[in-house]
Protein backbone atom coordinates (compact mmCIF):
# COMPACT_ATOMS: atom_id res chain seq x y z
CA UNK A 1 0.00 0.00 0.00
CA UNK A 2 1.34 3.32 -0.82
CA UNK A 3 0.99 5.78 2.59
CA UNK A 4 -0.60 9.07 2.33
CA UNK A 5 -1.02 9.49 6.36
CA UNK A 6 -0.18 7.34 9.32
CA UNK A 7 -3.43 6.39 9.80
CA UNK A 8 -2.96 3.65 7.10
CA UNK A 9 0.22 2.10 8.01
CA UNK A 10 -1.42 -0.47 10.24
CA UNK A 11 -3.97 -1.58 7.96
CA UNK A 12 -0.80 -1.57 5.22
CA UNK A 13 1.02 -4.13 7.46
CA UNK A 14 -1.83 -6.10 8.68
CA UNK A 15 -2.69 -6.47 4.64
CA UNK A 16 0.95 -7.06 4.08
CA UNK A 17 1.21 -10.13 6.68
CA UNK A 18 -2.34 -11.57 5.87
CA UNK A 19 -1.47 -14.70 3.42
CA UNK A 20 0.17 -15.70 6.45
CA UNK A 21 -0.51 -19.43 6.55
CA UNK A 22 -0.58 -20.54 10.06
CA UNK A 23 -3.66 -18.88 11.56
CA UNK A 24 -2.02 -18.70 15.16
CA UNK A 25 1.02 -17.01 13.67
CA UNK A 26 -1.35 -14.10 11.64
CA UNK A 27 -3.21 -13.55 14.89
CA UNK A 28 -0.24 -13.16 17.09
CA UNK A 29 1.36 -10.78 14.59
CA UNK A 30 -2.00 -8.86 13.74
CA UNK A 31 -2.71 -7.85 17.84
CA UNK A 32 1.36 -7.49 18.09
CA UNK A 33 1.48 -4.99 15.41
CA UNK A 34 -1.80 -3.28 16.54
CA UNK A 35 -0.83 -2.52 19.81
CA UNK A 36 3.03 -1.53 19.00
CA UNK A 37 1.12 0.74 16.58
CA UNK A 38 -0.98 2.46 19.17
CA UNK A 39 2.06 2.24 22.04
CA UNK A 40 3.87 4.33 18.87
CA UNK A 41 0.80 6.59 18.67
CA UNK A 42 0.41 7.45 21.69
CA UNK A 43 3.65 8.21 22.98
CA UNK A 44 5.25 9.84 19.70
CA UNK A 45 8.72 8.99 20.07
CA UNK A 46 11.17 11.66 18.46
CA UNK A 47 13.80 10.08 16.48
CA UNK A 48 16.17 10.01 18.81
CA UNK A 49 14.06 7.86 21.70
CA UNK A 50 13.25 5.76 18.80
CA UNK A 51 17.15 4.67 18.44
CA UNK A 52 17.29 4.16 21.96
CA UNK A 53 14.50 1.91 21.86
CA UNK A 54 16.25 0.21 19.65
CA UNK A 55 19.34 0.25 20.90
CA UNK A 56 17.81 -1.22 24.26
CA UNK A 57 16.44 -3.68 22.18
CA UNK A 58 20.07 -4.60 20.98
CA UNK A 59 21.45 -4.60 24.13
CA UNK A 60 19.29 -6.92 25.54
CA UNK A 61 19.95 -9.39 23.04
CA UNK A 62 23.67 -9.23 23.13
CA UNK A 63 24.05 -9.23 27.06
CA UNK A 64 22.50 -12.89 26.70
CA UNK A 65 24.41 -15.67 27.07
CA UNK A 66 24.50 -19.51 28.53
CA UNK A 67 24.63 -17.47 31.90
CA UNK A 68 21.86 -14.79 31.93
CA UNK A 69 19.48 -14.36 29.81
CA UNK A 70 18.78 -10.43 30.13
CA UNK A 71 15.49 -10.81 27.53
CA UNK A 72 13.62 -12.91 29.67
CA UNK A 73 15.07 -10.53 32.93
CA UNK A 74 13.87 -7.65 30.89
CA UNK A 75 10.10 -9.15 30.59
CA UNK A 76 10.41 -9.79 34.28
CA UNK A 77 10.97 -6.65 35.41
CA UNK A 78 8.09 -5.18 33.25
CA UNK A 79 5.71 -7.60 35.13
CA UNK A 80 5.33 -9.95 31.65
CA UNK A 81 6.93 -13.37 32.62
CA UNK A 82 4.46 -13.54 35.46
CA UNK A 83 1.35 -11.64 33.11
CA UNK A 84 1.79 -14.93 31.20
CA UNK A 85 2.16 -17.69 33.98
CA UNK A 86 -0.78 -16.05 35.68
CA UNK A 87 -3.15 -16.39 32.31
CA UNK A 88 -1.40 -20.08 31.86
CA UNK A 89 -2.54 -21.24 35.64
CA UNK A 90 -4.88 -18.86 37.15
CA UNK A 91 -4.61 -18.79 41.25
CA UNK A 92 -7.74 -21.53 41.71
CA UNK A 93 -7.59 -21.12 44.76
CA UNK A 94 -7.66 -25.20 45.37
CA UNK A 95 -4.00 -26.60 44.14
CA UNK A 96 -0.90 -24.98 44.80
CA UNK A 97 0.44 -22.57 42.83
CA UNK A 98 3.42 -22.93 40.47
CA UNK A 99 6.79 -21.21 40.17
CA UNK A 100 10.02 -21.38 38.63
CA UNK A 101 12.34 -23.73 39.36
CA UNK A 102 14.92 -21.60 38.86
CA UNK A 103 18.81 -21.87 37.85
CA UNK A 104 19.53 -23.51 41.58
CA UNK A 105 17.60 -26.81 41.69
CA UNK A 106 20.64 -29.86 42.21
CA UNK A 107 19.37 -33.56 41.55
CA UNK A 108 20.01 -36.05 44.64
CA UNK A 109 19.81 -33.76 47.62
CA UNK A 110 20.58 -35.55 50.87
CA UNK A 111 17.89 -38.17 52.15
CA UNK A 112 16.65 -36.43 55.09
CA UNK A 113 14.69 -37.88 58.42
CA UNK A 114 11.70 -35.46 59.61
CA UNK A 115 13.19 -32.58 61.28
CA UNK A 116 16.41 -33.09 60.07
CA UNK A 117 18.06 -29.38 59.63
CA UNK A 118 19.39 -28.82 56.33
CA UNK A 119 22.16 -26.36 57.39
CA UNK A 120 25.25 -28.20 57.13
CA UNK A 121 27.44 -25.56 58.50
CA UNK A 122 28.09 -22.84 61.07
CA UNK A 123 25.33 -20.10 59.68
CA UNK A 124 24.89 -16.49 60.92
CA UNK A 125 20.83 -16.16 60.90
CA UNK A 126 17.52 -16.48 62.43
CA UNK A 127 16.42 -20.21 63.17
CA UNK A 128 13.80 -21.30 61.45
CA UNK A 129 11.58 -24.23 61.69
CA UNK A 130 9.76 -25.38 58.64
CA UNK A 131 5.84 -27.20 58.43
CA UNK A 132 3.17 -28.21 56.80
CA UNK A 133 1.31 -31.15 54.81
CA UNK A 134 0.80 -32.04 51.36
CA UNK A 135 -2.86 -32.99 50.42
CA UNK A 136 -4.85 -33.74 47.54
CA UNK A 137 -7.80 -31.34 46.14
CA UNK A 138 -10.49 -33.13 48.33
CA UNK A 139 -7.76 -32.30 51.57
CA UNK A 140 -6.86 -35.64 52.10
CA UNK A 141 -3.06 -36.49 53.36
CA UNK A 142 -0.86 -37.86 50.83
CA UNK A 143 0.66 -40.25 52.93
CA UNK A 144 5.09 -40.55 52.09
CA UNK A 145 4.87 -37.17 49.01
CA UNK A 146 8.34 -36.66 48.73
CA UNK A 147 9.66 -32.72 49.67
CA UNK A 148 12.72 -31.38 48.27
CA UNK A 149 13.76 -28.29 48.96
CA UNK A 150 16.48 -25.70 48.58
CA UNK A 151 16.85 -22.39 49.36
CA UNK A 152 19.67 -19.46 49.37
CA UNK A 153 21.61 -18.45 52.67
CA UNK A 154 21.02 -15.49 54.89
CA UNK A 155 23.80 -13.68 52.72
CA UNK A 156 21.50 -14.50 49.39
CA UNK A 157 23.30 -17.10 47.74
CA UNK A 158 23.07 -20.77 46.62
CA UNK A 159 25.52 -23.19 47.92
CA UNK A 160 26.69 -23.61 44.36
CA UNK A 161 27.54 -20.26 44.25
CA UNK A 162 29.56 -19.54 47.16
CA UNK A 163 33.22 -21.22 48.07
CA UNK A 164 32.28 -20.41 51.79
CA UNK A 165 29.65 -23.18 52.15
CA UNK A 166 29.80 -27.23 51.87
CA UNK A 167 28.37 -29.13 49.76
CA UNK A 168 24.51 -29.52 49.39
CA UNK A 169 24.32 -26.93 52.24
CA UNK A 170 20.75 -26.24 52.67
CA UNK A 171 19.28 -28.81 50.71
CA UNK A 172 17.22 -31.81 51.66
CA UNK A 173 14.89 -34.34 50.84
CA UNK A 174 11.59 -35.31 52.76
CA UNK A 175 9.26 -37.51 53.32
CA UNK A 176 5.65 -36.64 54.52
CA UNK A 177 4.35 -38.87 57.17
CA UNK A 178 0.88 -41.36 57.25
CA UNK A 179 -0.77 -37.42 57.64
CA UNK A 180 0.59 -36.52 54.97
CA UNK A 181 2.91 -33.98 57.36
CA UNK A 182 6.67 -33.01 57.31
CA UNK A 183 9.01 -30.59 58.87
CA UNK A 184 12.42 -29.53 58.64
CA UNK A 185 14.84 -26.94 60.23
CA UNK A 186 16.79 -24.31 58.29
CA UNK A 187 18.24 -20.81 58.90
CA UNK A 188 15.76 -17.80 57.80
CA UNK A 189 17.01 -16.94 53.64
CA UNK A 190 17.65 -13.94 52.26
CA UNK A 191 16.53 -12.35 49.31
CA UNK A 192 19.10 -11.45 46.43
CA UNK A 193 19.21 -8.87 43.04
CA UNK A 194 18.52 -9.91 39.51
CA UNK A 195 21.61 -9.36 37.33
CA UNK A 196 22.09 -5.02 37.19
CA UNK A 197 25.22 -5.43 35.17
CA UNK A 198 22.87 -4.89 31.73
CA UNK A 199 20.42 -2.73 30.39
CA UNK A 200 17.89 -3.97 32.59
CA UNK A 201 19.91 -3.08 35.60
CA UNK A 202 20.16 0.72 34.06
CA UNK A 203 16.73 0.84 33.48
CA UNK A 204 16.26 -0.38 36.85
CA UNK A 205 18.17 2.50 37.83
CA UNK A 206 16.54 4.95 35.85
CA UNK A 207 13.27 4.32 37.80
CA UNK A 208 14.56 3.92 41.21
CA UNK A 209 13.95 0.51 41.63
CA UNK A 210 15.66 -1.44 43.73
CA UNK A 211 16.75 -5.41 41.79
CA UNK A 212 15.56 -7.64 44.59
CA UNK A 213 13.51 -10.49 44.66
CA UNK A 214 12.25 -11.28 48.24
CA UNK A 215 13.46 -14.32 50.30
CA UNK A 216 12.00 -17.45 49.52
CA UNK A 217 12.17 -20.87 49.66
CA UNK A 218 12.16 -23.49 46.47
CA UNK A 219 9.95 -26.60 46.85
CA UNK A 220 9.53 -29.72 44.60
CA UNK A 221 6.50 -32.25 45.75
CA UNK A 222 6.38 -35.57 43.96
CA UNK A 223 3.76 -38.02 45.07
CA UNK A 224 2.27 -41.66 42.55
CA UNK A 225 -0.29 -40.82 40.96
CA UNK A 226 -0.24 -36.57 41.47
CA UNK A 227 1.38 -34.02 38.76
CA UNK A 228 4.60 -32.79 40.32
CA UNK A 229 4.78 -29.28 41.94
CA UNK A 230 7.52 -27.37 41.49
CA UNK A 231 6.89 -23.97 43.45
CA UNK A 232 8.58 -21.40 45.74
CA UNK A 233 7.16 -19.90 49.03
CA UNK A 234 8.14 -16.49 49.96
CA UNK A 235 9.26 -15.75 53.52
CA UNK A 236 10.06 -12.32 54.16
CA UNK A 237 9.40 -9.24 55.52
CA UNK A 238 5.88 -7.57 54.37
CA UNK A 239 7.77 -4.67 52.59
CA UNK A 240 9.62 -7.03 50.68
CA UNK A 241 7.27 -9.54 49.15
CA UNK A 242 5.04 -6.35 48.17
CA UNK A 243 8.39 -4.99 45.87
CA UNK A 244 9.78 -8.17 44.36
CA UNK A 245 11.12 -6.17 41.57
CA UNK A 246 10.37 -9.48 38.87
CA UNK A 247 6.35 -9.34 40.24
CA UNK A 248 6.33 -12.90 41.53
CA UNK A 249 4.94 -12.74 45.15
CA UNK A 250 1.87 -14.96 44.26
CA UNK A 251 -0.97 -14.45 47.49
CA UNK A 252 -1.17 -18.22 48.08
CA UNK A 253 2.38 -18.57 47.65
CA UNK A 254 3.40 -16.33 50.90
CA UNK A 255 4.28 -18.72 53.97
CA UNK A 256 2.43 -17.86 57.04
CA UNK A 257 4.88 -16.75 60.34
CA UNK A 258 2.99 -18.55 63.69
CA UNK A 259 3.64 -17.61 66.60
CA UNK A 260 7.23 -18.66 67.91
CA UNK A 261 7.57 -21.23 70.41
CA UNK A 262 9.92 -19.60 72.55
CA UNK A 263 13.80 -18.65 72.18
CA UNK A 264 14.73 -17.29 68.92
CA UNK A 265 13.00 -19.96 66.70
CA UNK A 266 10.35 -19.05 63.94
CA UNK A 267 8.05 -21.20 62.39
CA UNK A 268 7.29 -21.15 58.59
CA UNK A 269 4.08 -23.01 57.65
CA UNK A 270 4.21 -24.21 54.35
CA UNK A 271 1.29 -26.53 52.98
CA UNK A 272 0.69 -28.13 49.74
CA UNK A 273 -2.13 -29.21 47.36
CA UNK A 274 -1.13 -31.71 44.60
CA UNK A 275 -3.41 -32.36 41.71
CA UNK A 276 -3.66 -35.95 39.99
CA UNK A 277 -1.24 -36.48 37.56
CA UNK A 278 2.41 -37.96 36.54
CA UNK A 279 5.40 -37.56 38.31
CA UNK A 280 7.46 -35.44 36.27
CA UNK A 281 10.79 -34.64 37.01
CA UNK A 282 12.49 -31.37 35.28
CA UNK A 283 16.31 -31.42 33.76
CA UNK A 284 18.68 -30.67 35.96
CA UNK A 285 19.79 -27.07 35.04
CA UNK A 286 22.70 -28.04 36.82
CA UNK A 287 24.48 -31.32 36.26
CA UNK B 1 2.58 -5.87 45.50
CA UNK B 2 1.53 -9.45 46.53
CA UNK B 3 -0.35 -10.19 43.38
CA UNK B 4 -3.44 -12.01 43.67
CA UNK B 5 -4.80 -12.01 40.34
CA UNK B 6 -3.61 -11.45 36.66
CA UNK B 7 -6.04 -7.93 36.58
CA UNK B 8 -3.61 -6.68 39.41
CA UNK B 9 0.01 -6.92 37.38
CA UNK B 10 -0.80 -3.73 35.22
CA UNK B 11 -1.20 -1.91 38.25
CA UNK B 12 1.66 -2.94 40.28
CA UNK B 13 3.88 -2.34 37.13
CA UNK B 14 3.03 1.20 37.42
CA UNK B 15 3.19 1.47 40.91
CA UNK B 16 6.92 0.25 40.87
CA UNK B 17 7.96 2.67 38.10
CA UNK B 18 5.95 5.80 39.56
CA UNK B 19 8.97 7.15 41.50
CA UNK B 20 10.88 7.46 38.20
CA UNK B 21 12.37 10.98 37.91
CA UNK B 22 12.71 11.95 34.63
CA UNK B 23 8.76 12.16 33.50
CA UNK B 24 9.53 11.09 30.22
CA UNK B 25 11.17 8.41 30.59
CA UNK B 26 8.06 7.66 33.14
CA UNK B 27 5.14 8.42 30.65
CA UNK B 28 7.01 6.16 28.12
CA UNK B 29 7.73 2.99 30.33
CA UNK B 30 3.69 3.23 31.87
CA UNK B 31 2.29 3.38 28.03
CA UNK B 32 4.87 0.36 27.17
CA UNK B 33 3.67 -1.67 30.34
CA UNK B 34 0.06 -0.92 29.27
CA UNK B 35 0.44 -1.90 25.57
CA UNK B 36 2.53 -4.64 26.46
CA UNK B 37 0.11 -6.31 28.91
CA UNK B 38 -2.69 -5.52 26.93
CA UNK B 39 -1.37 -7.53 23.77
CA UNK B 40 -0.38 -10.20 26.42
CA UNK B 41 -4.11 -10.75 27.30
CA UNK B 42 -5.14 -10.20 23.98
CA UNK B 43 -3.43 -13.22 22.83
CA UNK B 44 -2.83 -15.45 25.86
CA UNK B 45 0.47 -16.69 24.35
CA UNK B 46 1.22 -20.62 25.84
CA UNK B 47 4.90 -20.89 27.41
CA UNK B 48 5.68 -22.44 24.56
CA UNK B 49 5.23 -19.03 22.68
CA UNK B 50 6.65 -16.94 24.91
CA UNK B 51 9.92 -18.72 24.58
CA UNK B 52 9.63 -18.22 20.62
CA UNK B 53 8.98 -14.48 21.16
CA UNK B 54 11.86 -14.10 23.47
CA UNK B 55 14.23 -16.45 21.47
CA UNK B 56 13.37 -14.00 18.32
CA UNK B 57 14.21 -10.95 20.46
CA UNK B 58 17.32 -12.53 21.15
CA UNK B 59 17.97 -13.46 17.61
CA UNK B 60 17.48 -9.96 16.46
CA UNK B 61 19.72 -8.28 19.20
CA UNK B 62 22.44 -10.93 18.11
CA UNK B 63 22.18 -10.55 14.41
CA UNK B 64 22.98 -7.06 14.73
CA UNK B 65 26.74 -5.69 14.24
CA UNK B 66 28.21 -2.70 12.26
CA UNK B 67 27.33 -4.49 9.18
CA UNK B 68 23.12 -4.76 10.09
CA UNK B 69 21.08 -3.54 12.37
CA UNK B 70 18.12 -6.46 12.33
CA UNK B 71 16.43 -4.77 15.22
CA UNK B 72 15.85 -1.60 12.88
CA UNK B 73 14.65 -4.48 10.21
CA UNK B 74 12.56 -5.83 12.23
CA UNK B 75 11.26 -2.29 13.11
CA UNK B 76 10.85 -1.94 9.68
CA UNK B 77 9.16 -4.83 8.22
CA UNK B 78 6.62 -4.14 10.80
CA UNK B 79 5.46 -1.00 9.83
CA UNK B 80 7.08 1.23 13.16
CA UNK B 81 10.00 3.12 11.68
CA UNK B 82 7.90 4.58 9.06
CA UNK B 83 5.16 4.95 11.25
CA UNK B 84 7.95 6.89 13.92
CA UNK B 85 8.69 8.91 10.96
CA UNK B 86 5.63 9.83 9.67
CA UNK B 87 4.48 11.06 13.30
CA UNK B 88 7.51 13.29 13.58
CA UNK B 89 7.60 14.82 10.19
CA UNK B 90 3.29 14.38 8.60
CA UNK B 91 3.13 15.16 5.07
CA UNK B 92 2.23 18.22 4.76
CA UNK B 93 1.20 18.98 0.94
CA UNK B 94 3.85 21.44 0.46
CA UNK B 95 7.48 20.32 1.49
CA UNK B 96 9.13 17.27 -0.03
CA UNK B 97 8.89 14.77 2.52
CA UNK B 98 12.01 13.38 3.33
CA UNK B 99 13.31 9.86 3.34
CA UNK B 100 15.87 7.81 4.98
CA UNK B 101 19.67 8.38 3.64
CA UNK B 102 20.40 4.76 4.19
CA UNK B 103 23.58 3.29 4.11
CA UNK B 104 25.19 4.10 0.52
CA UNK B 105 25.51 7.83 -0.40
CA UNK B 106 29.19 8.79 -0.66
CA UNK B 107 30.89 12.24 -0.46
CA UNK B 108 32.05 14.26 -3.17
CA UNK B 109 30.32 12.48 -6.24
CA UNK B 110 31.20 13.58 -9.36
CA UNK B 111 30.21 16.99 -10.63
CA UNK B 112 28.52 17.39 -13.74
CA UNK B 113 27.11 19.22 -16.00
CA UNK B 114 23.01 19.40 -16.74
CA UNK B 115 21.82 16.37 -19.02
CA UNK B 116 25.51 14.48 -18.16
CA UNK B 117 24.52 10.84 -17.52
CA UNK B 118 25.40 9.06 -14.22
CA UNK B 119 26.08 5.52 -16.46
CA UNK B 120 29.93 5.39 -16.45
CA UNK B 121 29.88 2.00 -17.89
CA UNK B 122 27.71 -0.18 -20.31
CA UNK B 123 25.04 -1.35 -18.33
CA UNK B 124 22.10 -3.25 -19.83
CA UNK B 125 18.70 -1.27 -18.26
CA UNK B 126 16.18 1.05 -19.57
CA UNK B 127 17.29 4.14 -20.00
CA UNK B 128 16.00 6.57 -18.11
CA UNK B 129 15.82 10.62 -18.05
CA UNK B 130 14.85 12.42 -14.71
CA UNK B 131 14.00 15.73 -14.69
CA UNK B 132 12.41 18.58 -12.43
CA UNK B 133 12.86 21.52 -10.32
CA UNK B 134 14.13 22.60 -6.75
CA UNK B 135 11.53 25.75 -5.50
CA UNK B 136 10.54 26.73 -2.18
CA UNK B 137 7.62 26.58 -0.60
CA UNK B 138 6.07 29.55 -2.05
CA UNK B 139 6.58 28.20 -5.42
CA UNK B 140 10.22 30.04 -6.21
CA UNK B 141 12.79 28.37 -8.23
CA UNK B 142 16.04 28.18 -6.15
CA UNK B 143 18.41 29.08 -8.73
CA UNK B 144 21.53 27.03 -8.27
CA UNK B 145 20.65 24.85 -5.81
CA UNK B 146 22.54 21.85 -5.77
CA UNK B 147 20.88 18.17 -6.77
CA UNK B 148 23.49 14.83 -5.16
CA UNK B 149 21.71 11.61 -6.76
CA UNK B 150 22.68 8.34 -6.30
CA UNK B 151 21.61 5.10 -6.65
CA UNK B 152 21.19 0.84 -7.85
CA UNK B 153 22.15 -0.70 -10.63
CA UNK B 154 19.49 -2.49 -12.97
CA UNK B 155 20.64 -5.59 -10.93
CA UNK B 156 20.02 -4.10 -7.56
CA UNK B 157 23.27 -3.37 -6.12
CA UNK B 158 25.09 0.22 -5.62
CA UNK B 159 28.65 0.52 -7.17
CA UNK B 160 30.25 -0.01 -3.39
CA UNK B 161 28.67 -3.58 -3.31
CA UNK B 162 29.41 -4.77 -6.92
CA UNK B 163 32.69 -5.03 -8.60
CA UNK B 164 31.47 -5.24 -11.68
CA UNK B 165 30.70 -1.39 -11.54
CA UNK B 166 33.42 1.66 -11.99
CA UNK B 167 34.27 3.84 -9.06
CA UNK B 168 31.51 6.13 -8.88
CA UNK B 169 28.91 4.69 -10.82
CA UNK B 170 25.25 6.14 -10.61
CA UNK B 171 26.11 8.89 -8.66
CA UNK B 172 26.33 12.40 -9.50
CA UNK B 173 26.14 16.16 -8.27
CA UNK B 174 24.10 18.76 -10.49
CA UNK B 175 23.33 22.32 -10.10
CA UNK B 176 19.70 23.81 -10.76
CA UNK B 177 19.41 26.52 -14.11
CA UNK B 178 18.22 29.98 -13.20
CA UNK B 179 14.24 28.09 -13.52
CA UNK B 180 15.63 25.96 -10.30
CA UNK B 181 15.31 23.02 -13.26
CA UNK B 182 18.01 20.21 -13.62
CA UNK B 183 17.70 16.43 -15.36
CA UNK B 184 20.34 14.13 -16.41
CA UNK B 185 20.47 10.69 -17.75
CA UNK B 186 20.55 7.29 -16.28
CA UNK B 187 19.42 3.40 -16.22
CA UNK B 188 16.36 2.36 -14.48
CA UNK B 189 17.15 1.15 -10.95
CA UNK B 190 15.87 -2.05 -9.66
CA UNK B 191 14.75 -2.79 -5.92
CA UNK B 192 16.65 -5.19 -3.46
CA UNK B 193 15.95 -7.47 -0.59
CA UNK B 194 16.27 -6.69 2.77
CA UNK B 195 18.90 -8.74 4.39
CA UNK B 196 17.21 -12.30 4.68
CA UNK B 197 19.58 -13.66 6.92
CA UNK B 198 18.02 -13.60 9.99
CA UNK B 199 15.01 -13.87 11.97
CA UNK B 200 13.52 -11.12 10.26
CA UNK B 201 14.13 -13.16 7.03
CA UNK B 202 12.70 -16.23 8.79
CA UNK B 203 9.75 -13.86 9.70
CA UNK B 204 9.34 -13.03 6.04
CA UNK B 205 8.96 -16.31 4.85
CA UNK B 206 6.67 -17.52 7.40
CA UNK B 207 4.69 -14.65 6.56
CA UNK B 208 4.66 -15.58 2.41
CA UNK B 209 6.23 -11.97 2.24
CA UNK B 210 8.46 -10.97 -0.66
CA UNK B 211 11.84 -9.16 0.80
CA UNK B 212 11.78 -6.12 -1.68
CA UNK B 213 12.33 -2.74 -1.22
CA UNK B 214 11.16 -1.40 -4.74
CA UNK B 215 13.33 0.59 -7.34
CA UNK B 216 13.97 4.31 -5.98
CA UNK B 217 16.65 6.95 -6.39
CA UNK B 218 18.20 8.80 -3.83
CA UNK B 219 18.69 12.14 -3.49
CA UNK B 220 20.31 14.76 -1.04
CA UNK B 221 19.29 18.43 -2.18
CA UNK B 222 21.47 21.58 -0.83
CA UNK B 223 20.84 25.36 -1.33
CA UNK B 224 21.90 28.34 0.73
CA UNK B 225 19.37 29.19 3.21
CA UNK B 226 17.55 26.09 2.96
CA UNK B 227 16.94 23.05 5.43
CA UNK B 228 18.86 19.97 3.43
CA UNK B 229 16.59 17.69 1.72
CA UNK B 230 17.40 13.88 1.93
CA UNK B 231 14.65 12.14 0.40
CA UNK B 232 14.02 9.07 -1.94
CA UNK B 233 12.16 9.26 -4.88
CA UNK B 234 10.33 5.43 -5.88
CA UNK B 235 10.13 4.50 -9.67
CA UNK B 236 8.87 0.92 -10.21
CA UNK B 237 5.77 -0.66 -11.19
CA UNK B 238 2.65 -0.47 -9.71
CA UNK B 239 2.53 -3.32 -7.60
CA UNK B 240 5.95 -2.94 -6.31
CA UNK B 241 5.38 0.19 -4.70
CA UNK B 242 2.13 -1.43 -3.04
CA UNK B 243 3.82 -3.93 -1.45
CA UNK B 244 7.00 -2.78 -0.11
CA UNK B 245 8.42 -4.82 2.41
CA UNK B 246 9.32 -1.40 4.87
CA UNK B 247 6.28 0.40 4.34
CA UNK B 248 8.20 3.48 2.88
CA UNK B 249 6.57 4.35 -0.35
CA UNK B 250 5.10 7.58 1.32
CA UNK B 251 2.52 8.82 -1.84
CA UNK B 252 4.40 11.92 -2.62
CA UNK B 253 7.51 10.26 -3.28
CA UNK B 254 6.22 8.43 -5.79
CA UNK B 255 7.62 10.23 -8.86
CA UNK B 256 5.73 10.25 -12.26
CA UNK B 257 6.56 8.48 -15.10
CA UNK B 258 6.20 11.25 -18.04
CA UNK B 259 4.80 10.45 -21.93
CA UNK B 260 7.73 8.70 -23.70
CA UNK B 261 9.61 10.84 -26.08
CA UNK B 262 10.10 8.16 -28.47
CA UNK B 263 12.81 5.49 -28.79
CA UNK B 264 13.17 3.33 -25.23
CA UNK B 265 13.88 6.92 -23.00
CA UNK B 266 11.54 6.90 -20.22
CA UNK B 267 11.03 10.02 -18.61
CA UNK B 268 10.74 10.72 -14.80
CA UNK B 269 10.13 13.52 -13.20
CA UNK B 270 11.16 14.29 -9.71
CA UNK B 271 10.29 17.86 -7.70
CA UNK B 272 11.60 18.96 -4.74
CA UNK B 273 10.38 21.77 -2.15
CA UNK B 274 12.85 23.02 0.30
CA UNK B 275 12.15 24.77 3.40
CA UNK B 276 14.13 27.94 4.87
CA UNK B 277 16.49 26.59 7.21
CA UNK B 278 20.15 25.74 7.32
CA UNK B 279 22.48 23.26 5.44
CA UNK B 280 23.69 20.52 6.96
CA UNK B 281 25.62 17.51 5.35
CA UNK B 282 25.36 14.35 7.26
CA UNK B 283 27.76 12.21 8.08
CA UNK B 284 28.50 9.45 5.28
CA UNK B 285 28.02 6.53 6.34
CA UNK B 286 31.06 4.80 3.67
CA UNK B 287 33.98 7.32 4.47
Amino acid sequence: MIIDHQADLTLAVELAMARTPDPRLREVMAALVRHAHAFVREVRPTDEEFERGIDFLIGIGQATDEKKNEVVLAADVLGISSLVGLLNKPLDGVRTAPALLGPFWRRNAPECAPGDSIVRCAVEGERLLVRGSVRDPAGRPIAGARIDVWQASPVGLYENQDDGQPEMNLRGLFTADAAGAYHFETVRPAGYPVPTDGPVGDLLRAQRRHPYRPAHIHFMVTAPGHATLVTQIFADEQDRLETDVTFGVLEPLVARFEPKEGGNLQVLRCDFVLEAGETRIPKAPIP
